[in-house]
């Protein structure tokens, strides 16, 4: 349903940054989930006040908006599914950083790795890191609580973030927290709009917890016999309380499409191997000290293990986990990239499960992902034109959430729900937590203007053709 | 308005864990602020479910819970100000170190100091320590979002908590969050639980993150010629990326306090110097190569110094932070223990109007606190049966709630709300923020039965008649 005349409105208060042609309609109709819902505008503010505008205005006329950055989402969160005006935050950029108090101020369409690099260049420390981070806002990392390689050790996005600034759907600023370590005054509307994917406020601006900047970082890559000697290794590791700041597990699949990419192996004489790719990071002493601990470890447990001994060297490990992900399209056109959770002690029986799930769906599942805290990718390849392994992709992701959860582990650990995932919602949450959620966006909500559509009503993604774009985050 | 018809159906339903004595009543009509609230009835579950059970009879019958630990909270946010039922936690204390996650699975009314003894026995930590650690209960740390020492550099119990466990008002139990680090499925209630004081719902246990014990500490004690001095030259540490686990300032009428509980002076030759104690953890050789540039800090900022060099010294200089608290009571019989939060770039101004405020109110406000996150507790001291001191302590209050919030600051770093600080929720939050957080609440809460009188009616606690009673975790 159109809103022409709210439209019009929108056009004579907010003219120079509101953008109803069918050019600026479509190019903010879908995200990385590729799949288009043409809105009626784009809004591209350049103060945020400029918001309170918008959404005052659609409030009144009961209009959707849905909020967007750069669109890097798999799920479809920023996917304006109603149609009705988005609000591109990519204008509202600015990072400062606070020396003494080690905080960055940002707005939300800050980029996470402007915002690493500004910290840096101060002796600051922002761990949180997506892999789209050269491309995605904070806004977003915020709106769907992204984490990346560094959350066992570091966190996650909601674990850096001190205050919001932002506006209820009513076009009403508010603050949640101040920019000081330590709040407690009131109900944390703050952590609530964290991870809630634009759907209970907008968040204009956030305060940033940094950390001192590690003085020295060390890079180790080791090899195993198979998946479940790999994991079990890694256990080993953390109950030894040697806590890297990046544990990145690649299974065999993820290993030979790294090779395939790069041309070589990873260790001579043992192709196609899974591997663990350690960082540790700390004071230099600190990490001396530590490199016996480790490589005692590695010694005891891996099959093969190489030490990065110089930045070029460093490069050449990171090249593995970097290329695989791109090598997988030679599996498949088509790629689900599910980024689940289980819970450390459940490893070896996640690693049998998905070899069956390999074995029983005939498709490729290359596997990597973080294993310091859980959060598994599992990427099922499949090819978009037939229709056997498109089913076969389709029964797989199910089967894959009902056993995340049966493990005790989560259906998303970064990525969020959107459209894709909606699902799976209810395997995760008793109908009692659902009508918990559905009171608090009522709440907060009651016109349910903002990103409408998502989250709680199931959306079968497989129904609807995907567009044929490319993006430059794209890693094929 | 009595429920005597429900408390019959409670006593028939959970007879052996239902306490309507006078004397059992008594003792769970208040906490540590000392206002006393007779409720109807105490109950006291062994398990889990009964306390569905009591919330699905309170929700029909619209009778008022409240949730009680051991009481320590200064705030009245475990008094049952509307009578109604207590639900004791005090016997679901279980808690169990999962040794390669890093977690720790606690039962709501398990103490603080048992959860941190628990994981240090496994090489583990758990930092946050509110003062009152030996009593508190990690559910009220959970209710009032606690902090302690630890702030700056680690974080709050909000920061430490993976999952919750819980009821809603209706009895039905709800878990947030999985035992995994991370967690993206679904609106974040975990958080919203955190800090709520009891308000959305009943906590019975969580999933605690633990990170892996410091192997070495090593602690320093500085003095300042006057409090301006001595933020001054924190900011500078701050600013040179020394981040302390611990960084206590001690103002100079606390350091008097001290000083006359111990019978010696802090450093001979400069008694009365405010003082900063600072405590450095880490890797025993990051501590080794820290020590150098943190003294040359101390060197250049301090009027006078002292490193501990022995276990005995540590216990020495710590001596000074633990006996001030009690020693205040020389200065008068009560007492407002104000835990405040200011930003950093303002704590010169901040130093400035606690001086012109001990002037002015013409009381002594002794002032020490956790200086690497803003939270400075300013205590108010002055003698009950004194109108004029009374009179003057209320206004010193209401004067440094106002000044705070102008600062950029936050009401409360810990504490929480409650009763106490209900005066002041407006300063710190917008109509349209406190509109947001109510309407959060009737979403959650509809019938209003989880602890009512808290939070947004205003309290005036001085009203109140306090009890003369003494816990065991008072100072004095």
């Amino acid at each position: 349903m159109p809103h022409p005349a709210a439209t019009r409105q929108l056009k004579r208060r907010l003219g120079a940054r509101t953008d109803t042609s069918p050019a600026g309609c479509w190019a903010a109709s879908f995200d990385s989930s590729k799949i288009s819902f043409l809105p009626e505008a784009v809004v591209t503010p350049k103060i945020e006040t400029e918001i309170g505008v918008v959404l005052e205005l659609a409030n009144r006329h009961r209009v959707p908006v849905t909020v967007r950055g750069r669109g890097t989402t798999l799920m479809g969160s920023a996917a304006p599914v109603r149609g009705g005006w988005v609000i591109d935050m990519l204008k509202l950029n600015r990072v400062r950083i606070d020396d003494e108090a080690g905080m960055a101020h940002v707005g939300a369409g800050a980029t996470t790795a402007d915002i690493q690099r500004a910290a840096e260049a101060r002796g600051w420390f922002y761990p949180p890191d997506p892999s789209s981070k050269e491309y995605c806002t904070i806004g977003g990392n915020i709106a769907c609580n992204a984490g990346g390689m560094h959350g066992g050790k570091y966190g996650v996005t909601r674990d850096f973030v001190i205050a919001l600034r932002g506006f209820l759907p009513t076009g009403e600023l508010v603050q949640w927290g101040t920019a000081t370590k330590k709040f407690s005054a009131g109900f944390n509307l703050r952590d609530l709009w964290i991870g809630s994917e634009g759907m209970l406020g907008v968040v204009t601006g956030a305060v940033l917890k940094l950390i001192p900047q590690p003085a020295a970082r060390w890079t180790l890559l080791t090899a195993f016999p198979d998946e479940v000697a790999a994991l079990r290794a890694a256990r080993v590791l953390f109950r030894a309380r040697l806590q890297p700041a990046i544990c990145e597990f690649l299974d065999r699949v993820s290993v030979l499409c790294a090779e395939r990419a790069t041309g070589k192996t990873v260790f001579p004489g043992q192709a196609g191997r899974p591997v663990i790719l350690l960082e540790f990071a700390g004071a230099v002493s600190e990490i001396e000290d530590l490199k016996f601990e480790v490589l005692a470890w590695a010694r005891a447990q891996a099959l093969a293990f190489r030490e990065a001994r110089s930045r070029t060297e460093v490069e050449e490990l990171w090249a593995v986990r970097r290329k695989c992900s791109g090598a997988m399209f030679e599996l498949g056109d088509s790629k689900i990239n599910e980024d689940v959770v289980v819970p450390m002690r459940n490893y070896e029986r996640f690693a049998r499960f998905i070899t069956r799930l390999k074995r029983e769906s005939k498709l490729a599942i290359p596997t990597f992902g973080h294993i310091a805290d859980g959060n598994l990718h599992v990427n099922i390849m499949y090819h978009r034109e037939n229709s056997v392994e498109t089913r076969a992709a389709e029964a797989a992701v199910q089967k894959l959430m009902e056993t995340v959860v049966a493990l005790g582990g989560a259906i998303s650990g970064e990525h969020g729900i959107g459209l894709a995932k909606t699902p799976f919602l209810r395997l995760q949450h008793s109908a009692a937590q659902i009508r918990a959620m559905q009171a608090v966006k009522k709440a907060l909500d009651p016109r349910g203007i903002l990103n409408p559509g998502k989250m709680f009503g199931v959306v079968r993604i497989w129904k609807y053709e995907k567009l044929q774009v490319k993006f430059p985050w794209d890693h094929k």
